[in-house]
């Protein structure tokens, strides 16, 4: 399996070769923890998300990869904020294709399902917001998180 | 220059082979007009917009798309809805590529230049809502405009 690197704001970073639209989904619970899980690819924690496929819509995807990357099923709630900054691209070492970030990021409500694993993700779990901090995570990923929980008016359009 | 058809809940419609991201802005202005253009590609009435570029974040495709087409300079406003239906794709028959629909799209203020047409738009203009419901649009775009002037307490998800 490939690694995925992400550089951010970093001059020696590869020039971008794609844009891959792609949904991130922050599920909150009933008791305000978010669903989180470590990706296999790079070890980092991460809310579910992934690209989206031709014939679903982006909310489609959204649903689609949190079921798939943690077993719980989802309903979209709204907005947090749009992520496609030119400064954030990702290496895929697989294949050498390197993406622009293109991250539109939901808020959801769990409606289902079972918490479990995936090729892609390891530990799914709930987690306080408080724990977060603490947690191994991209910056990029902590930026997206962090725009939730600040509770913005609007949605972020980076 | 080849033609652009949209297929909308057409059972006929191709297969889409590409997911390309926009944007389109509805730049509104003091007076509460909305800037339109004409397109060349297929004669409809629709608000500006066009692909992200590598090299650039979405909202700054947006502000770039409205200069090019337009002529005016506008500063980005805020979120009116994301446009990812499979039900609608668009044939581009100078290369038989068929776009699954993938646009996001923006409100803004103008904030400078002038009108001016180009090779991808006709009689760029500012328009009366009220006018709109006799100008010559695709479905697609007058849903848009539409929920735009619904003034949604939330952005269209689609």
């Amino acid at each position: 399996m490939g690694e995925r690197i992400d550089y951010l704001n970093d001059p020696g970073a590869p020039a971008a070769t794609s844009l891959v639209p792609s949904a991130n989904v922050i599920v909150v619970s009933e008791a305000g923890q978010i669903l989180l899980m470590r990706r296999t690819d790079n070890g980092n924690w991460a809310v579910p998300g992934g690209a989206m496929d031709l014939g679903e819509s982006l909310t489609e995807a959204a649903v689609r990869e949190t079921r798939e990357e943690t077993g719980i099923e989802c309903e979209i709630t709204g907005l947090s904020g749009i992520y496609t900054s030119p400064a954030h691209v990702i290496e895929y070492t697989s294949d050498g294709e390197v993406r622009q970030e293109f991250s539109v990021v939901f808020t959801a409500r769990p409606a289902g399902g079972q918490l479990r694993a995936s090729s892609e993700s390891a530990e799914p779990r709930w987690v306080d917001p408080a724990e977060i901090p603490g947690l191994v995570m991209h910056p990029s990923m902590r930026q997206r998180i962090t725009h939730y929980l600040q509770k913005r008016a609007e949605p972020y359009l980076g």
